[in-house]
């Protein structure tokens, strides 16, 4: 075992975006001995073979934990209990359990009790990812200069801990940690709000669409390409890169992150309906005066130029130090 | 006056992005004799001057309107009834006055009144804008392949509706032609919905951005970085990027859009109360169906690849075929 290497193997479990950009990662630094992967379909198998970030193949979760010193669950949260349950028997003595899931309460809760004396749990939820999924969109930068977040339970193992932590900073992450509790509500309003907004937004106007279709008719007009898809420059395009996301993986993170959800979403819903009751009242005080608020927010995130949670993309267009006047959107004049 | 010459003389009552880039593009390309300007404010007029995209520079909507054969109102729409006011009877016989504000149905209300007989009113809305604004961002490629949507009036001058059609095709965009009251429900949805649900979210993010502040105080971390601003890769900070527009603009546009607003607003509220129900009572079969339907729109976005409506960046993205299965945000695990 040479100095850079921290574990002698490794499983993944899930061979998408984030396990393989991970075993890219560890395989380019020399940081693991061996690799083993397992993913439901025989084809993300074959394919993670094939382009070489896994060592060995195999078919299920309990095989591929075989004398693994670290596994990384990289699953939709919904898949933990099985896995976990799955894996129980076949963890070594020693093994340290970690995940990449974007709610991490409900580890504590699903995977935890499953896991022997023994195996120390560490959950962790790297806050990174590109456009693109499968086993083919791994690369090893993936994680260079973007947050890893850790939440150990209270009785976790400090030893454990440290290796997960050593393991993220060395593919290039910036660590923090933080409880479970605290996380899922960060995240509830940094990530799964958003999201929830965006799918919601993209519904409606799917809806909308038929309508405005159907009527263009009516009038004589035949339309064949949706006016909602034509105009979307005008704001609406910017959602439904939100809403593309993983159906499965969404469903799992608001049902396992329900409680922070809801209560950030009433908060939203309260704000919503006092800017709806101004807007029906003409109140175009209190309109400006929360649009001026909001802009607060964005200059703090240009302000910050955090390389690390900024793509490559988006920074470019942070790097202005101004405050563009007339905002960012296609459709805004000045 | 050469072959290439629209408009001997055309008059821009605002000086920003929009009006910037249209002077830009008429001089390059030999469309106007001389482009006089007004701004309210004597720097953004001096500065015009300065890069030259106006010929001449003039205090007063009034005044710079004299001799003019087409006006471009450039303005809050809030702030047109006052501008039709003013330059009424500066307005020479034959002239067509047009705009570039992003409702439409206000125009005919506000501006319409003011006009003196054998004056033309052509409204317009180039869909198109960046990150910045004022008279420093305007460059002449900047409509080029955009939509830009005219509503004539119903009893419209043919042949002045025709010339305004005819310039926004000289410098590059795509003519839509529309009634204001349909233009005015699309972009509602494609554009006023998303701007105001952006700008909800960022405002409640913002008062508990404050609240985790504080929560993480107490608990002995003193975080001196908003947990908010730091995670905000997750899917939010693309929201804080609309939510930074120009808050008067945006203002004007919902108290001028009021009932398409409040009939979507209604809509989205309806959809969201739905998706919440879901969460709540754990509806995972629901959720995950409302969130594969949204997917096709984007689909057909990305299909659309219309040149016109995708900004360079976004192009690129969109220039996958595939729906990334994992999404697209920077938090999403495949």
């Amino acid at each position: 075992m040479s100095d850079t290497v921290l574990f002698d193997r490794i499983a993944l479990i899930g061979l998408g975006l984030i396990g393989s950009s991970l075993g890219h990662a560890l395989k380019r630094d020399g940081l693991v001995g061996h690799i083993a992967g397992t993913a439901r379909s025989a084809s993300t198998r074959d394919k993670a073979m094939e382009i070489g970030f896994i060592d060995s193949a195999h078919e299920t979760a309990f095989e591929v934990v075989a004398d693994a010193d670290l596994v990384v669950i990289c699953a939709p949260v919904g898949a933990y209990a099985a896995i976990a349950e799955q894996i129980a028997p076949g963890l070594k003595n020693g093994c340290i359990v970690t995940d990449v899931g974007s709610v991490k309460k409900a580890v504590l809760r699903d995977v935890g009790p499953y896991l022997p004396e023994g195996v120390f749990l560490v959950p962790g939820h790297p806050v990174a990812g590109t456009e693109n999924s499968g086993p083919e969109a791994g690369f090893p930068e993936l994680y260079e200069g973007r947050y890893c977040i850790i939440t150990p339970p209270a009785d976790a193992n400090q030893a454990a801990v440290a290796k997960v932590v050593e393991m993220w900073k060395k593919v290039g992450s910036i660590v923090e940690i933080m409880d479970a509790d605290h996380h899922d509500r960060v995240l509830a309003i940094t990530s799964h709000l958003p999201h929830l907004i965006a799918y919601t937004i993209v519904g409606t106007a799917s809806d909308l669409e038929e309508h405005l279709r159907r009527e263009s008719a009516h009038n004589g007009e035949l339309i064949r390409t949706s006016e909602v898809i034509k105009f979307s420059a005008g704001g609406f395009r910017d959602f439904t890169r939100i809403a593309a996301s993983d159906p499965v993986m969404w469903r799992d993170i608001f049902l396992n992150n329900k409680e922070a959800v809801l209560e950030v979403l009433g908060r939203f819903s309260e704000d919503l309906i006092a800017l709806q009751r101004a807007i029906r009242w003409g109140e175009g005080d209190k309109l400006e005066s929360w649009f001026e608020r909001t802009r607060a927010i964005r200059r703090e995130i240009i302000e910050m130029k955090q390389a690390g949670s900024f793509s490559a993309v988006e920074l470019e267009g942070a790097q202005s130090n101004e405050i563009p006047e007339g905002g960012s959107d296609p459709d805004l004049k000045s």
